[in-house]
């Protein structure tokens, strides 16, 4: 059965909601630590930054930024207004601002210190595919440069313009493609356009009883074509699979025509065009529409808390999860320095809950715990009733082989609520001067102590190398068979230099993740960023083939330029 | 903790195992049907061929072809030599001949009637990466082509160099390459060289305990590099995966170079270098290794048996299935038609197992089931031994709620004995004059009725415009969460014009594949056979970007060139 559209006009363009031009989120929306307690006193601790004493900088005047003309000639602009309608193509320097860049710490430091050295000359909103089609054609026609733009959330450097391009730049942003278009209920299939943010194509498909199920940190502000151009996972991947393993179907606009994928299971039709999209970030044309697994929404959902003496501890015990007959849909343990954070960070509790988790504490400790190593983890089931509790009750058996106990679903929640505030924390400490990023990596099981180890290694080396007070943190999530996920948190008070800084650390991170045997990213993509490990991860003969594509399919560089590879 | 190999050397050119040139598997195995007797009046019965009276062709008389000679040149010859070593690099014809085709109907039909158009000049057996690196190195040089071989199973016409190559041809068979190099005991990794074939993968992995679970029809004689090569599944795809699930980490010899893809769970690093080798059918390099999932053999594992009232009732159960938390290791039914075959080719039961039959039969037409329309389905469990039998438990509920009824392990039993057999049925039947052949496609749930109707439909006006009897029968396999593959075999007995009436009917059902909404090849591949229908699948602009990844990574076209697309 064939469930149609529930939406059945495009977006307006006033309609399509972007995030603050300087930061994470939308304006009036920020992280407090007013009613937590220890978090000011762990960021001392941590990066030796006095909270009370700093000044917290405010909001960025506009005004002041010197933002580039627009270089799109009126005759092109003309062209562009032709397709998309007056009030669709606008050079607005606002407008331009929001598309030059994603929301990398890079960007933000960028943002804030007025450095915009090129951005694009022109955003258009087109409002369905046809109207896509139009622009791009009408694009390299003029040897213009496209670049396609979700929900602006990238943090990979996959969104600005490259500042020596003397072409001109069309931001193409898909906010007006947001519809689920149809359910096709038989086979968990849905079509959706590629400018549905997170939270929209969740509502519209859980209005009808379906979920994706892709939940990535980003998720509050990021689309669907965004995810599949970057390789997105969500945080119950365990269960619902990378995005490259949810989505079956595509249409790609290309000069010239649109690119089909059909939505079939399985093929086995040659090297697989469809896994060649996915995590093109624009280099192969504008995703405009996606078929992808939904599933009915589970009857029974829970996330429960664990604690393991350490993180060995833990790590072994999510090992023999994933070599097991069960899936969970979320496990996760964070180090002990992130677990020193979460507990830190975590609302005043009052009463019974400060009481219970002081018990608990005691309790660890007389079990004979140190509790500066012990690891908090958080573990997913969903399903039919019986089958969660069955889910669990394994899991449960494995977490006391390894010594683990469990402390109910209460941690789990606050995990679920909270799950996407991340990225506001680190607007926080920015605005007080400090840099607080994220860096991830996936390996095999057998790699993930040596990793671990290396990029502690590595970020202590550089936080000395800075000069600066450093803090690194980690937690291992989206298990598979044979590895998982590991994703570093680190942060510093900046000096006299921040990017130099910033650079300084992050490549430390990065040169870590594959000389230790990891890849360089696990989901949030190569932009420019992570390019130049990537020969290092893939091989030069696999950056030849990739580039060899890129240059086979966009002869005349059209497509997002310069970048995954230079 | 990782385990190394178990053997060391390379096998040396003398003991890698080749099928019959004429026909599938090794000397002295063939399909017989005198212990099956309701073999020969269903084939009268189906395609009007009357085994008693016809006559059997016997092995062809090998002195009888006309084998082309040799185009290597000497000096390039020596230069062959002088890498692998005298007796590696091989131009009689026996070996060229075995490396001229792979084993599809067509491939047979025209060895048998002596149509070779073109063979490879020479073939060699490098020992090891090194060597190929070499051989490949000095063909590119000498701008020869090279095919790689593995087991030579292949049916999709991959193998077989252009008619009108004027270049050089090398076979490059990898047989040598045979051993299970390592296992990563934490990690459930195995690094694995290319030319090993299924069976002694298998045992080299079981031996350890451990197993890869990709058991193709072709098991017996394919080899690791040629199921990445063509996108191969196995029947317990269900559990274990696609190839493409399968293998993570891949080397690939290239012109100048190995492309190293690390075994990685998942990355975000672009378009997957990984899933365009994976399909590539030697147009991207020799592949030489690869690291595949293992799993440690299950403690249970069962292949069960049920009837249902029709492929609708079958359909739906399957459908159920794999919309729910189990995960059986093996989901199958076939339609009534091969149904029908399956009971009459079964070896002739005696006593007990008889009256059981026959009493089963007895059974069903009182419960009002026409038993010319009864489905029989397989449906395996795997894992420890309480979660085989809750997966059993909750899937015969739902094989209840579709009114389907089970009828134990015995005739899975025989199920998974005599899987691999298929193809000698195929080289019977071909002694007999008749065509029996296969073609798979996949497609969403919602599309598998309709495909199934129009491909019976398309074969039967196929039938009747050669003028011949024909015979279509179906089962479906391979389950996942959005659809299944349908599996197609049709049969008929030759005209006068053997290879225009395969491609009559063959061509019908190709077609009805991409009109009714399914892919062209579900794991056989694409090569010479499929190709014609490949845009009507993936798009034009589809194939555009796989014709220019093909140009650039190979501007020479040294590698298999014409296969996948022209």
């Amino acid at each position: 059965m064939t469930e149609p559209a529930s939406r059945t006009d495009a977006m307006r363009t006033g309609d399509v909601k972007h995030m603050k031009w300087w930061g994470w989120g939308v304006e009036g929306v920020g992280f407090h630590h007013e009613d937590k307690p220890g978090f000011a006193p762990f960021v001392h601790r941590a990066v030796g930054l006095d909270l009370w004493a700093g000044e917290r900088t405010g909001r960025p005047d506009f005004s002041q930024l010197k933002v580039p003309a627009s270089r799109a000639p009126e005759e092109f602009l003309s062209v562009l207004i032709g397709i998309v309608g007056p009030g669709n193509a606008v050079v607005d320097d606002l407008s331009r601002v929001v598309h030059t860049y994603g929301k990398s710490l890079r960007d933000l430091v960028r943002l804030r210190a007025g450095e915009i050295a090129r951005t694009p000359d022109v955003v258009v909103y087109p409002a369905d595919e046809a109207q896509v089609q139009s622009v791009v054609d009408a694009a390299v026609e003029a040897d213009a440069v496209i670049i396609p733009f979700g929900g602006g959330s990238n943090i990979a450097g996959s969104l600005e313009p490259h500042p020596d391009e003397s072409r001109v730049v069309v931001a193409l942003d898909l906010g007006r493609l947001s519809r689920v278009l149809e359910i096709d209920t038989d086979s968990g299939l849905a079509r959706i356009q590629a400018g549905a943010l997170g939270p929209d194509l969740e509502a519209q498909l859980n209005n009808r009883g379906w979920t994706m199920g892709h939940f990535p940190d980003s998720f509050t502000h990021s689309s669907l074509g965004g995810w599949v151009a970057t390789r997105s996972s969500g945080m119950q991947s365990d269960k619902y699979g990378d995005i490259a393993d949810i989505v079956k179907g595509l249409r790609v606009v290309r000069a010239g025509g649109v690119l089909v994928i059909r939505a079939v299971p399985s093929a086995s039709t040659g090297p697989s065009v469809r896994e060649m999209v996915v995590g093109s970030e624009g280099r192969l044309g504008v995703i405009t529409e996606a078929t992808v697994q939904v599933h009915r929404l589970p009857e029974s959902r829970g996330i429960y808390a664990y604690f393991f003496k350490d993180f060995d501890h833990g790590l072994a015990a999510m090992q023999e999860i994933a070599a097991s007959d069960v899936s969970p849909s979320v496990t996760r343990i964070s180090d002990a320095h992130e677990t020193g954070f979460s507990l830190a960070t975590s609302k005043a509790s009052k009463g019974i809950a400060k009481k219970a988790q002081a018990g608990l504490m005691a309790y660890l400790k007389r079990r004979g715990w140190n509790l500066d190593e012990i690891c908090l983890s958080f573990i997913g089931f969903e399903g039919d009733t019986a089958h969660a509790k069955r889910q669990k009750s394994v899991v449960d058996r494995i977490v006391r082989k390894h010594h683990g106990i469990g402390v109910g679903k209460g941690p789990g929640a606050l995990y679920d609520q909270k799950k996407f505030d991340t990225p506001y924390i680190r607007d926080f400490l920015l605005d007080h001067g400090a840099a607080g990023d994220v860096s991830e990596t996936a390996g095999p099981w057998s790699k993930l102590r040596g990793i671990h180890a290396a990029v502690y290694d590595a970020a202590d080396s550089a936080y000395e190398e800075i000069g600066r007070k450093g803090w690194t943190m980690c937690h291992m999530s989206h298990s598979y068979h044979s590895g998982a996920c590991l994703y570093f948190t680190f942060a510093f008070v900046f000096g006299d230099d921040p990017l130099g800084e910033y650079d300084t650390v992050k490549r430390a991170i990065q040169q870590a993740f594959v000389d230790a045997g990891g890849t360089i990213s696990h989901h949030h993509g190569v932009g420019l960023e992570h390019a130049p490990w990537l020969e290092e991860d893939i091989s030069a003969q696999g950056v030849a083939v990739m580039s060899g594509l890129f240059e086979a399919a966009d002869p005349g560089g059209n497509f997002n330029p310069r970048k995954i590879v230079v």
